[in-house]
Protein backbone atom coordinates (compact mmCIF):
# COMPACT_ATOMS: atom_id res chain seq x y z
CA UNK A 1 0.00 0.00 0.00
CA UNK A 2 2.71 2.54 1.02
CA UNK A 3 4.53 1.83 -2.28
CA UNK A 4 1.22 2.11 -4.58
CA UNK A 5 0.37 5.28 -2.32
CA UNK A 6 4.04 6.70 -2.93
CA UNK A 7 3.78 6.61 -6.98
CA UNK A 8 -0.06 8.37 -7.36
CA UNK A 9 1.53 10.85 -4.78
CA UNK A 10 4.91 11.60 -6.81
CA UNK A 11 2.46 11.44 -10.22
CA UNK A 12 0.32 14.05 -8.41
CA UNK A 13 2.89 16.45 -7.30
CA UNK A 14 4.30 16.42 -10.83
CA UNK A 15 1.12 17.34 -12.23
CA UNK A 16 0.61 19.77 -9.52
CA UNK A 17 3.90 21.34 -10.58
CA UNK A 18 2.90 22.08 -13.70
CA UNK A 19 -0.67 23.94 -13.04
CA UNK A 20 0.77 25.81 -9.85
CA UNK A 21 2.13 29.33 -11.07
CA UNK A 22 5.89 29.35 -11.87
CA UNK A 23 7.86 31.18 -9.05
CA UNK A 24 8.42 34.39 -10.90
CA UNK A 25 4.70 34.96 -11.93
CA UNK A 26 3.66 37.92 -10.98
CA UNK A 27 2.44 39.15 -7.36
CA UNK A 28 5.55 36.64 -7.16
CA UNK A 29 4.89 36.60 -2.94
CA UNK A 30 1.62 34.93 -4.27
CA UNK A 31 3.11 32.22 -6.65
CA UNK A 32 5.70 31.59 -3.29
CA UNK A 33 3.00 31.17 -0.78
CA UNK A 34 1.01 29.09 -3.20
CA UNK A 35 3.68 26.72 -4.11
CA UNK A 36 4.69 26.28 -0.35
CA UNK A 37 1.54 25.20 0.76
CA UNK A 38 0.36 22.95 -2.65
CA UNK A 39 3.61 21.36 -2.71
CA UNK A 40 4.58 20.43 0.99
CA UNK A 41 4.93 16.88 2.08
CA UNK A 42 1.32 15.21 2.22
CA UNK A 43 -0.01 11.91 1.56
CA UNK A 44 -2.19 13.10 -1.45
CA UNK A 45 -5.50 10.86 0.06
CA UNK A 46 -8.32 13.36 -1.74
CA UNK A 47 -6.35 12.96 -5.87
CA UNK A 48 -5.54 9.73 -4.93
CA UNK A 49 -9.04 8.75 -4.32
CA UNK A 50 -9.86 10.72 -7.16
CA UNK A 51 -7.75 8.75 -9.74
CA UNK A 52 -8.31 5.56 -8.20
CA UNK A 53 -12.05 5.92 -8.10
CA UNK A 54 -11.73 6.73 -12.25
CA UNK A 55 -9.18 3.65 -13.06
CA UNK A 56 -11.74 1.39 -10.44
CA UNK A 57 -14.78 2.26 -13.13
CA UNK A 58 -12.61 1.59 -15.89
CA UNK A 59 -11.29 5.01 -16.72
CA UNK A 60 -7.84 6.16 -17.09
CA UNK A 61 -5.53 8.41 -14.39
CA UNK A 62 -5.60 10.94 -17.35
CA UNK A 63 -9.67 11.25 -17.53
CA UNK A 64 -9.09 12.20 -13.77
CA UNK A 65 -5.56 13.97 -13.20
CA UNK A 66 -7.10 17.81 -13.71
CA UNK A 67 -9.81 17.51 -11.21
CA UNK A 68 -7.64 15.76 -8.78
CA UNK A 69 -5.23 18.31 -9.11
CA UNK A 70 -8.21 20.16 -8.45
CA UNK A 71 -9.10 18.57 -5.26
CA UNK A 72 -5.43 18.41 -3.70
CA UNK A 73 -5.61 22.69 -4.63
CA UNK A 74 -8.99 22.64 -2.64
CA UNK A 75 -7.27 21.17 0.08
CA UNK A 76 -4.83 23.24 1.07
CA UNK A 77 -6.24 26.42 0.64
CA UNK A 78 -8.72 24.72 3.63
CA UNK A 79 -5.35 23.96 5.60
CA UNK A 80 -3.85 27.46 4.80
CA UNK A 81 -7.30 29.31 6.13
CA UNK A 82 -7.31 27.05 8.74
CA UNK A 83 -3.84 27.05 10.33
CA UNK A 84 -4.85 31.23 10.17
CA UNK A 85 -4.45 32.88 13.69
CA UNK A 86 -7.86 33.53 13.54
CA UNK A 87 -8.80 30.53 13.02
CA UNK A 88 -6.86 27.54 14.57
CA UNK A 89 -3.67 29.44 14.92
CA UNK A 90 -1.58 26.25 13.68
CA UNK A 91 2.15 27.04 13.34
CA UNK A 92 3.45 23.92 11.71
CA UNK A 93 1.69 21.91 9.26
CA UNK A 94 3.31 18.91 7.26
CA UNK A 95 6.69 19.11 9.09
CA UNK A 96 6.90 22.83 7.83
CA UNK A 97 6.06 26.08 9.09
CA UNK A 98 2.51 27.01 8.02
CA UNK A 99 1.69 29.67 4.94
CA UNK A 100 1.33 32.87 7.06
CA UNK A 101 4.69 32.34 9.72
CA UNK A 102 6.40 32.16 6.24
CA UNK A 103 4.80 35.26 4.05
CA UNK A 104 2.40 36.69 6.62
CA UNK A 105 -1.10 37.07 7.56
CA UNK A 106 -2.19 38.73 4.24
CA UNK A 107 -0.48 37.12 1.85
CA UNK A 108 -1.84 33.39 3.37
CA UNK A 109 -5.40 34.68 3.10
CA UNK A 110 -4.90 35.68 -0.37
CA UNK A 111 -3.20 32.72 -1.22
CA UNK A 112 -5.51 30.40 -0.07
CA UNK A 113 -7.99 31.96 -1.86
CA UNK A 114 -5.91 31.54 -5.20
CA UNK A 115 -5.23 28.47 -4.57
CA UNK A 116 -8.99 27.65 -4.64
CA UNK A 117 -9.42 29.46 -7.68
CA UNK A 118 -6.88 27.76 -9.48
CA UNK A 119 -8.46 24.54 -8.43
CA UNK A 120 -11.83 25.65 -10.35
CA UNK A 121 -9.26 27.13 -13.19
CA UNK A 122 -7.41 23.96 -13.24
CA UNK A 123 -10.81 22.12 -13.25
CA UNK A 124 -12.30 23.69 -16.40
CA UNK A 125 -9.41 22.67 -18.20
CA UNK A 126 -10.25 18.94 -17.96
CA UNK A 127 -10.40 17.54 -21.47
CA UNK A 128 -13.56 15.22 -20.36
CA UNK A 129 -16.83 15.77 -21.69
CA UNK A 130 -18.56 19.77 -21.11
CA UNK A 131 -21.24 17.78 -19.84
CA UNK A 132 -19.80 15.45 -17.00
CA UNK A 133 -17.63 18.61 -16.46
CA UNK A 134 -20.39 20.21 -15.57
CA UNK A 135 -21.55 17.72 -13.06
CA UNK A 136 -17.74 17.97 -11.34
CA UNK A 137 -18.19 21.45 -10.87
CA UNK A 138 -21.38 20.70 -9.16
CA UNK A 139 -20.42 18.01 -6.81
CA UNK A 140 -17.29 20.08 -6.30
CA UNK A 141 -18.91 23.44 -5.77
CA UNK A 142 -21.36 21.94 -3.26
CA UNK A 143 -18.62 19.71 -1.29
CA UNK A 144 -16.92 22.89 0.15
CA UNK A 145 -19.06 25.80 1.28
CA UNK A 146 -22.05 26.09 3.13
CA UNK A 147 -22.83 22.22 2.00
CA UNK A 148 -19.59 21.13 2.78
CA UNK A 149 -15.78 22.02 4.53
CA UNK A 150 -16.42 25.55 5.02
CA UNK A 151 -19.59 24.80 6.89
CA UNK A 152 -17.67 21.64 8.92
CA UNK A 153 -14.76 23.94 9.62
CA UNK A 154 -17.22 27.40 11.08
CA UNK A 155 -19.12 24.48 13.55
CA UNK A 156 -15.99 23.12 14.51
CA UNK A 157 -14.72 26.33 15.63
CA UNK A 158 -18.07 27.57 17.34
CA UNK A 159 -17.86 24.80 18.73
CA UNK A 160 -15.02 25.35 20.96
CA UNK A 161 -15.05 24.88 24.69
CA UNK A 162 -18.50 23.79 24.61
CA UNK A 163 -19.77 20.44 25.67
CA UNK A 164 -19.74 18.03 22.64
CA UNK A 165 -22.60 16.87 21.72
CA UNK A 166 -22.75 13.46 19.41
CA UNK A 167 -25.35 15.16 15.98
CA UNK A 168 -23.20 18.27 15.91
CA UNK A 169 -20.03 15.93 16.20
CA UNK A 170 -21.03 14.32 13.22
CA UNK A 171 -22.60 17.49 11.33
CA UNK A 172 -18.55 18.73 11.32
CA UNK A 173 -16.79 15.45 10.67
CA UNK A 174 -19.05 14.68 7.79
CA UNK A 175 -18.61 18.39 6.29
CA UNK A 176 -14.93 19.22 7.64
CA UNK A 177 -13.25 16.29 6.10
CA UNK A 178 -16.16 13.52 4.46
CA UNK A 179 -17.22 15.46 2.12
CA UNK A 180 -14.12 16.35 0.31
CA UNK A 181 -13.12 13.13 0.38
CA UNK A 182 -16.56 11.79 -0.72
CA UNK A 183 -16.70 14.09 -3.52
CA UNK A 184 -12.90 12.96 -4.27
CA UNK A 185 -14.19 9.40 -4.90
CA UNK A 186 -17.70 10.44 -6.89
CA UNK A 187 -15.70 13.05 -8.78
CA UNK A 188 -13.58 10.34 -10.25
CA UNK A 189 -15.97 8.23 -10.92
CA UNK A 190 -17.55 10.79 -12.76
CA UNK A 191 -14.42 10.67 -15.28
CA UNK A 192 -14.62 7.56 -15.33
CA UNK A 193 -17.94 5.89 -16.49
CA UNK A 194 -21.71 6.94 -16.56
CA UNK A 195 -22.97 4.02 -14.46
CA UNK A 196 -25.18 5.87 -11.99
CA UNK A 197 -24.76 2.69 -9.40
CA UNK A 198 -21.10 2.78 -9.44
CA UNK A 199 -20.78 6.59 -8.90
CA UNK A 200 -23.33 5.91 -5.87
CA UNK A 201 -21.63 3.39 -4.71
CA UNK A 202 -18.19 5.38 -4.44
CA UNK A 203 -19.40 8.51 -3.07
CA UNK A 204 -20.73 6.24 -0.61
CA UNK A 205 -17.74 4.62 -0.27
CA UNK A 206 -16.09 8.11 -0.25
CA UNK A 207 -18.23 9.30 2.67
CA UNK A 208 -17.28 6.52 5.20
CA UNK A 209 -13.43 6.17 4.70
CA UNK A 210 -13.74 10.11 5.09
CA UNK A 211 -15.39 9.86 8.48
CA UNK A 212 -13.37 6.84 9.86
CA UNK A 213 -10.41 9.20 8.46
CA UNK A 214 -11.47 11.92 10.26
CA UNK A 215 -11.89 9.64 13.49
CA UNK A 216 -8.34 8.31 13.30
CA UNK A 217 -6.96 11.69 12.41
CA UNK A 218 -8.83 13.08 16.24
CA UNK A 219 -7.17 9.79 17.76
CA UNK A 220 -4.02 10.40 16.56
CA UNK A 221 -4.01 13.81 17.55
CA UNK A 222 -4.48 12.82 21.39
CA UNK A 223 -1.63 9.74 21.31
CA UNK A 224 1.36 11.03 18.80
CA UNK A 225 4.06 13.09 19.22
CA UNK A 226 4.53 16.07 16.71
CA UNK A 227 7.87 14.47 15.17
CA UNK A 228 5.44 11.70 14.21
CA UNK A 229 2.85 13.94 12.64
CA UNK A 230 4.12 16.80 11.22
CA UNK A 231 1.64 19.13 13.20
CA UNK A 232 1.20 20.30 16.55
CA UNK A 233 -0.49 17.52 18.59
CA UNK A 234 -3.01 17.22 21.66
CA UNK A 235 -4.24 20.94 20.60
CA UNK A 236 -7.38 19.67 19.79
CA UNK A 237 -7.62 18.57 23.62
CA UNK A 238 -5.98 22.02 24.43
CA UNK A 239 -9.20 24.12 22.01
CA UNK A 240 -11.75 22.44 23.93
CA UNK A 241 -12.50 20.84 20.31
CA UNK A 242 -15.20 18.46 19.72
CA UNK A 243 -13.94 15.07 18.59
CA UNK A 244 -14.85 11.28 18.47
CA UNK A 245 -11.98 10.62 21.38
CA UNK A 246 -13.53 13.65 23.80
CA UNK A 247 -17.00 12.12 23.45
CA UNK A 248 -17.00 8.20 22.82
CA UNK A 249 -13.22 7.66 24.44
CA UNK A 250 -10.10 6.17 22.18
CA UNK A 251 -11.27 2.27 22.04
CA UNK A 252 -15.35 3.05 21.30
CA UNK A 253 -13.95 5.65 18.66
CA UNK A 254 -11.06 2.61 16.87
CA UNK A 255 -14.29 0.34 16.88
CA UNK A 256 -16.90 2.80 14.65
CA UNK A 257 -13.85 4.00 12.32
CA UNK A 258 -13.23 -0.29 11.54
CA UNK A 259 -16.87 -0.43 11.13
CA UNK A 260 -16.91 2.47 8.86
CA UNK A 261 -14.05 0.78 7.24
CA UNK A 262 -15.96 -2.50 6.48
CA UNK A 263 -18.65 -0.76 5.41
CA UNK A 264 -17.05 1.29 3.07
CA UNK A 265 -15.41 -1.83 1.79
CA UNK A 266 -18.70 -3.64 0.56
CA UNK A 267 -19.50 -0.81 -1.44
CA UNK A 268 -16.70 -1.65 -3.57
CA UNK A 269 -18.37 -4.86 -4.06
CA UNK A 270 -21.00 -3.73 -6.74
CA UNK A 271 -18.09 -2.14 -8.63
CA UNK A 272 -16.87 -4.93 -11.95
CA UNK A 273 -13.44 -3.19 -11.86
CA UNK A 274 -10.57 -3.91 -10.23
CA UNK A 275 -11.19 -2.16 -6.94
CA UNK A 276 -8.28 -3.87 -4.93
CA UNK A 277 -6.69 -0.43 -4.48
CA UNK A 278 -9.44 1.23 -2.79
CA UNK A 279 -9.87 -1.69 -0.82
CA UNK A 280 -6.47 -1.51 0.47
CA UNK A 281 -6.76 1.97 0.73
CA UNK A 282 -10.16 1.56 3.37
CA UNK A 283 -7.89 -0.81 5.66
CA UNK A 284 -5.03 1.60 5.34
CA UNK A 285 -7.11 4.29 6.93
CA UNK A 286 -7.41 2.56 10.14
CA UNK A 287 -3.87 0.38 9.74
CA UNK A 288 -2.00 4.19 10.42
CA UNK A 289 -3.25 3.55 14.02
CA UNK A 290 -1.37 0.10 14.60
CA UNK B 1 -29.44 55.43 -15.79
CA UNK B 2 -30.23 55.40 -11.96
CA UNK B 3 -33.76 54.23 -12.28
CA UNK B 4 -32.33 51.69 -14.82
CA UNK B 5 -29.60 50.59 -12.18
CA UNK B 6 -32.06 50.52 -9.94
CA UNK B 7 -34.22 47.75 -12.02
CA UNK B 8 -31.59 45.75 -12.37
CA UNK B 9 -30.12 45.93 -8.97
CA UNK B 10 -33.75 44.98 -7.46
CA UNK B 11 -33.94 41.75 -10.23
CA UNK B 12 -30.43 40.80 -8.84
CA UNK B 13 -31.37 41.18 -5.25
CA UNK B 14 -34.51 39.21 -5.47
CA UNK B 15 -32.18 36.45 -6.82
CA UNK B 16 -29.38 36.67 -4.86
CA UNK B 17 -31.84 35.89 -1.69
CA UNK B 18 -33.08 32.92 -3.54
CA UNK B 19 -29.65 31.45 -3.87
CA UNK B 20 -28.00 31.94 -0.53
CA UNK B 21 -28.19 30.06 2.44
CA UNK B 22 -31.60 30.70 4.60
CA UNK B 23 -30.73 32.67 7.89
CA UNK B 24 -31.85 29.29 9.58
CA UNK B 25 -28.98 27.49 7.63
CA UNK B 26 -26.85 25.79 10.27
CA UNK B 27 -23.95 27.08 10.44
CA UNK B 28 -26.35 30.02 11.28
CA UNK B 29 -23.63 32.41 11.76
CA UNK B 30 -21.96 31.12 8.38
CA UNK B 31 -25.01 31.74 6.66
CA UNK B 32 -26.20 35.65 8.24
CA UNK B 33 -22.50 36.42 7.54
CA UNK B 34 -22.95 35.15 3.73
CA UNK B 35 -26.33 37.03 4.07
CA UNK B 36 -24.86 40.63 5.80
CA UNK B 37 -22.49 40.95 3.03
CA UNK B 38 -23.67 40.04 0.11
CA UNK B 39 -27.45 41.47 0.66
CA UNK B 40 -25.79 45.08 2.12
CA UNK B 41 -27.16 47.72 0.00
CA UNK B 42 -24.75 48.46 -3.42
CA UNK B 43 -25.02 49.28 -6.96
CA UNK B 44 -24.64 45.53 -8.51
CA UNK B 45 -22.25 47.09 -10.97
CA UNK B 46 -21.28 42.98 -12.31
CA UNK B 47 -24.41 41.28 -12.38
CA UNK B 48 -25.89 44.47 -14.08
CA UNK B 49 -23.12 44.29 -16.72
CA UNK B 50 -23.52 40.48 -16.59
CA UNK B 51 -27.00 40.61 -17.57
CA UNK B 52 -27.27 44.23 -20.17
CA UNK B 53 -23.92 42.07 -21.84
CA UNK B 54 -26.69 39.32 -22.47
CA UNK B 55 -29.33 41.40 -23.67
CA UNK B 56 -27.14 43.19 -25.81
CA UNK B 57 -26.60 40.24 -27.63
CA UNK B 58 -30.06 38.75 -28.13
CA UNK B 59 -29.91 36.93 -24.60
CA UNK B 60 -32.67 37.27 -21.92
CA UNK B 61 -32.01 38.18 -18.34
CA UNK B 62 -32.54 34.98 -17.58
CA UNK B 63 -30.01 33.22 -20.04
CA UNK B 64 -27.62 35.14 -17.46
CA UNK B 65 -29.21 35.11 -13.90
CA UNK B 66 -27.48 32.45 -12.17
CA UNK B 67 -23.74 33.35 -13.60
CA UNK B 68 -24.80 37.14 -12.44
CA UNK B 69 -25.17 36.44 -9.10
CA UNK B 70 -21.87 34.32 -9.14
CA UNK B 71 -20.43 37.24 -9.94
CA UNK B 72 -21.83 39.58 -7.34
CA UNK B 73 -20.81 36.80 -4.61
CA UNK B 74 -17.48 36.27 -5.81
CA UNK B 75 -17.03 40.60 -5.73
CA UNK B 76 -18.62 40.07 -1.79
CA UNK B 77 -16.24 37.30 -0.80
CA UNK B 78 -13.01 39.67 -2.03
CA UNK B 79 -14.92 42.82 0.14
CA UNK B 80 -15.06 40.37 2.86
CA UNK B 81 -11.47 39.26 2.48
CA UNK B 82 -10.18 42.66 1.49
CA UNK B 83 -11.52 44.18 4.82
CA UNK B 84 -10.21 41.78 7.34
CA UNK B 85 -7.84 43.51 9.75
CA UNK B 86 -4.54 41.81 8.66
CA UNK B 87 -5.32 43.65 4.61
CA UNK B 88 -7.13 46.84 4.62
CA UNK B 89 -8.64 46.71 8.23
CA UNK B 90 -11.86 48.25 7.62
CA UNK B 91 -14.70 48.94 9.89
CA UNK B 92 -17.11 50.33 7.26
CA UNK B 93 -18.84 49.43 4.03
CA UNK B 94 -21.56 49.87 2.23
CA UNK B 95 -22.58 52.05 4.97
CA UNK B 96 -22.43 49.14 7.29
CA UNK B 97 -19.71 47.42 9.69
CA UNK B 98 -17.60 45.16 8.01
CA UNK B 99 -18.49 41.57 8.15
CA UNK B 100 -15.58 40.53 10.96
CA UNK B 101 -16.86 43.77 12.96
CA UNK B 102 -20.25 42.47 13.40
CA UNK B 103 -19.46 38.45 13.00
CA UNK B 104 -15.82 38.08 14.43
CA UNK B 105 -12.34 37.44 11.95
CA UNK B 106 -12.66 33.85 11.83
CA UNK B 107 -16.73 33.41 10.84
CA UNK B 108 -15.89 36.39 8.38
CA UNK B 109 -12.82 34.59 6.81
CA UNK B 110 -15.24 31.41 6.10
CA UNK B 111 -17.82 33.66 5.16
CA UNK B 112 -15.86 34.89 1.86
CA UNK B 113 -14.80 31.45 1.41
CA UNK B 114 -18.40 30.14 1.66
CA UNK B 115 -19.65 32.90 -0.76
CA UNK B 116 -16.86 32.18 -2.96
CA UNK B 117 -17.73 28.43 -3.12
CA UNK B 118 -21.36 29.48 -3.57
CA UNK B 119 -20.70 31.83 -6.75
CA UNK B 120 -19.56 28.27 -8.17
CA UNK B 121 -21.89 25.96 -7.07
CA UNK B 122 -24.87 28.98 -8.39
CA UNK B 123 -22.92 29.47 -11.80
CA UNK B 124 -23.14 25.50 -11.99
CA UNK B 125 -26.99 25.47 -11.70
CA UNK B 126 -27.36 27.80 -15.12
CA UNK B 127 -29.61 26.67 -17.24
CA UNK B 128 -27.09 27.39 -20.42
CA UNK B 129 -25.69 24.51 -22.37
CA UNK B 130 -22.61 23.30 -20.59
CA UNK B 131 -20.42 23.74 -23.20
CA UNK B 132 -20.84 27.45 -23.09
CA UNK B 133 -20.94 26.96 -19.07
CA UNK B 134 -17.80 25.66 -19.01
CA UNK B 135 -16.37 28.70 -21.15
CA UNK B 136 -17.99 30.60 -18.40
CA UNK B 137 -16.54 28.91 -15.61
CA UNK B 138 -13.06 29.17 -17.36
CA UNK B 139 -13.75 32.84 -17.64
CA UNK B 140 -14.64 33.57 -14.02
CA UNK B 141 -12.15 31.11 -12.23
CA UNK B 142 -9.46 33.12 -14.46
CA UNK B 143 -10.66 36.85 -13.93
CA UNK B 144 -10.33 35.90 -10.22
CA UNK B 145 -7.36 34.07 -9.24
CA UNK B 146 -3.37 34.69 -9.39
CA UNK B 147 -4.38 35.84 -13.03
CA UNK B 148 -6.90 38.54 -11.70
CA UNK B 149 -8.78 40.23 -8.05
CA UNK B 150 -6.66 38.35 -6.30
CA UNK B 151 -3.01 38.61 -7.52
CA UNK B 152 -4.30 42.53 -7.55
CA UNK B 153 -5.12 42.71 -4.57
CA UNK B 154 -1.85 41.33 -3.25
CA UNK B 155 0.13 43.91 -5.59
CA UNK B 156 -1.69 46.51 -3.49
CA UNK B 157 -0.54 45.68 -0.26
CA UNK B 158 2.36 44.50 -1.33
CA UNK B 159 3.04 47.50 -3.15
CA UNK B 160 1.48 50.02 0.11
CA UNK B 161 3.94 52.58 1.64
CA UNK B 162 6.06 52.33 -1.50
CA UNK B 163 7.10 54.69 -4.80
CA UNK B 164 3.74 54.20 -6.87
CA UNK B 165 5.17 53.21 -10.50
CA UNK B 166 3.03 53.56 -13.66
CA UNK B 167 3.48 49.87 -14.61
CA UNK B 168 2.52 48.21 -11.19
CA UNK B 169 -0.57 50.59 -10.67
CA UNK B 170 -1.69 49.38 -14.08
CA UNK B 171 -0.85 45.96 -13.24
CA UNK B 172 -3.07 46.42 -9.94
CA UNK B 173 -5.62 48.11 -11.52
CA UNK B 174 -6.07 45.86 -14.33
CA UNK B 175 -5.91 42.77 -11.79
CA UNK B 176 -7.82 44.14 -8.83
CA UNK B 177 -10.89 45.94 -10.23
CA UNK B 178 -11.05 45.80 -14.48
CA UNK B 179 -10.39 41.64 -14.35
CA UNK B 180 -13.61 40.51 -12.94
CA UNK B 181 -15.89 43.61 -14.66
CA UNK B 182 -14.14 42.43 -17.64
CA UNK B 183 -15.08 38.68 -16.96
CA UNK B 184 -19.02 39.98 -16.55
CA UNK B 185 -19.31 41.22 -19.56
CA UNK B 186 -17.75 38.84 -21.27
CA UNK B 187 -19.46 35.89 -19.32
CA UNK B 188 -22.89 37.84 -20.17
CA UNK B 189 -22.11 37.99 -23.67
CA UNK B 190 -21.59 33.97 -23.51
CA UNK B 191 -24.88 33.52 -21.81
CA UNK B 192 -25.97 35.42 -25.11
CA UNK B 193 -24.44 34.18 -28.07
CA UNK B 194 -21.61 32.41 -30.09
CA UNK B 195 -20.41 35.12 -32.20
CA UNK B 196 -17.05 35.67 -31.07
CA UNK B 197 -16.58 39.29 -32.18
CA UNK B 198 -19.26 40.55 -30.31
CA UNK B 199 -18.23 38.54 -26.91
CA UNK B 200 -14.32 40.28 -27.67
CA UNK B 201 -15.90 43.90 -28.43
CA UNK B 202 -17.78 43.08 -24.79
CA UNK B 203 -15.13 41.80 -23.23
CA UNK B 204 -13.01 44.77 -24.52
CA UNK B 205 -15.58 47.20 -23.08
CA UNK B 206 -16.13 45.83 -19.82
CA UNK B 207 -11.99 45.79 -19.20
CA UNK B 208 -12.24 49.69 -20.17
CA UNK B 209 -14.98 50.71 -17.93
CA UNK B 210 -13.42 48.50 -15.78
CA UNK B 211 -10.88 50.19 -15.40
CA UNK B 212 -12.36 53.45 -15.50
CA UNK B 213 -14.41 52.65 -12.64
CA UNK B 214 -10.90 51.80 -10.86
CA UNK B 215 -9.50 55.55 -11.51
CA UNK B 216 -13.11 56.52 -10.58
CA UNK B 217 -12.75 55.50 -7.04
CA UNK B 218 -9.69 56.55 -6.55
CA UNK B 219 -9.86 59.67 -7.15
CA UNK B 220 -13.85 59.72 -4.86
CA UNK B 221 -11.43 58.31 -1.85
CA UNK B 222 -9.88 61.82 -2.44
CA UNK B 223 -12.33 63.67 -2.34
CA UNK B 224 -15.62 62.67 -0.84
CA UNK B 225 -16.69 62.17 2.47
CA UNK B 226 -17.46 58.99 4.21
CA UNK B 227 -20.76 59.99 4.06
CA UNK B 228 -21.35 60.24 0.53
CA UNK B 229 -19.49 56.57 -0.21
CA UNK B 230 -20.48 54.57 2.71
CA UNK B 231 -16.95 53.45 3.48
CA UNK B 232 -13.59 55.18 4.99
CA UNK B 233 -12.22 57.93 2.70
CA UNK B 234 -9.08 59.44 2.83
CA UNK B 235 -7.81 55.49 3.68
CA UNK B 236 -5.72 54.96 0.51
CA UNK B 237 -3.59 58.06 0.89
CA UNK B 238 -2.79 57.13 4.66
CA UNK B 239 -2.01 53.77 3.36
CA UNK B 240 0.81 55.27 0.85
CA UNK B 241 -1.89 53.10 -1.86
CA UNK B 242 -0.32 53.25 -5.08
CA UNK B 243 -3.24 55.16 -6.99
CA UNK B 244 -4.10 56.83 -9.78
CA UNK B 245 -4.41 60.42 -7.93
CA UNK B 246 -1.42 59.74 -6.33
CA UNK B 247 0.65 59.25 -9.53
CA UNK B 248 -0.94 61.70 -11.93
CA UNK B 249 -2.84 64.02 -9.97
CA UNK B 250 -6.72 64.57 -9.64
CA UNK B 251 -7.07 66.19 -13.23
CA UNK B 252 -4.96 63.78 -15.32
CA UNK B 253 -6.67 60.90 -13.59
CA UNK B 254 -10.22 62.26 -14.81
CA UNK B 255 -8.97 62.72 -18.26
CA UNK B 256 -7.91 59.16 -18.25
CA UNK B 257 -11.06 58.05 -17.23
CA UNK B 258 -12.96 60.10 -20.17
CA UNK B 259 -10.46 58.70 -22.72
CA UNK B 260 -11.31 54.96 -21.59
CA UNK B 261 -15.02 55.61 -21.06
CA UNK B 262 -15.10 56.92 -25.10
CA UNK B 263 -13.07 54.04 -25.92
CA UNK B 264 -15.10 51.16 -24.24
CA UNK B 265 -18.25 53.09 -25.80
CA UNK B 266 -16.74 52.85 -29.21
CA UNK B 267 -15.77 49.30 -28.81
CA UNK B 268 -20.02 48.97 -28.53
CA UNK B 269 -20.59 50.52 -32.31
CA UNK B 270 -19.92 46.96 -33.78
CA UNK B 271 -23.08 44.95 -31.93
CA UNK B 272 -26.09 44.66 -33.91
CA UNK B 273 -28.36 44.53 -30.67
CA UNK B 274 -29.14 47.57 -27.68
CA UNK B 275 -26.36 49.03 -26.86
CA UNK B 276 -28.02 52.50 -25.29
CA UNK B 277 -27.99 50.98 -21.84
CA UNK B 278 -24.24 50.20 -21.69
CA UNK B 279 -23.25 53.14 -23.38
CA UNK B 280 -25.11 55.08 -21.02
CA UNK B 281 -23.29 52.96 -18.42
CA UNK B 282 -19.68 53.71 -19.22
CA UNK B 283 -20.74 57.12 -19.28
CA UNK B 284 -22.47 57.34 -16.02
CA UNK B 285 -18.85 55.23 -14.55
CA UNK B 286 -17.03 58.93 -14.86
CA UNK B 287 -20.18 61.04 -14.26
CA UNK B 288 -19.98 59.84 -10.61
CA UNK B 289 -17.45 62.39 -10.27
CA UNK B 290 -19.26 65.55 -11.41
Amino acid sequence: MESNLKAYAEKIVHALETRLPNPEHPPVELSLAMRHSCLAPGKRIRPTLCIAACEAVGGSAEDAIDLACALEMIHCFSLIHDDLPAIDNDDLRRGQPTCHKVFGEAVAILAGDALFCLAFETAGKSPIPPQTLVRCFQVLSRSVGIHGVVAGETADILAEGKPVEAKLLEFIHLHKTASLISASCEIGALCGTQKSSDIHALKQYGEKIGLAFQIVDDILNEISTTEQLGKKTGSDRELGKATYPALYGIEASMKQAVELVNSARANLQSLEGNTSFLDGLASYTVERLW
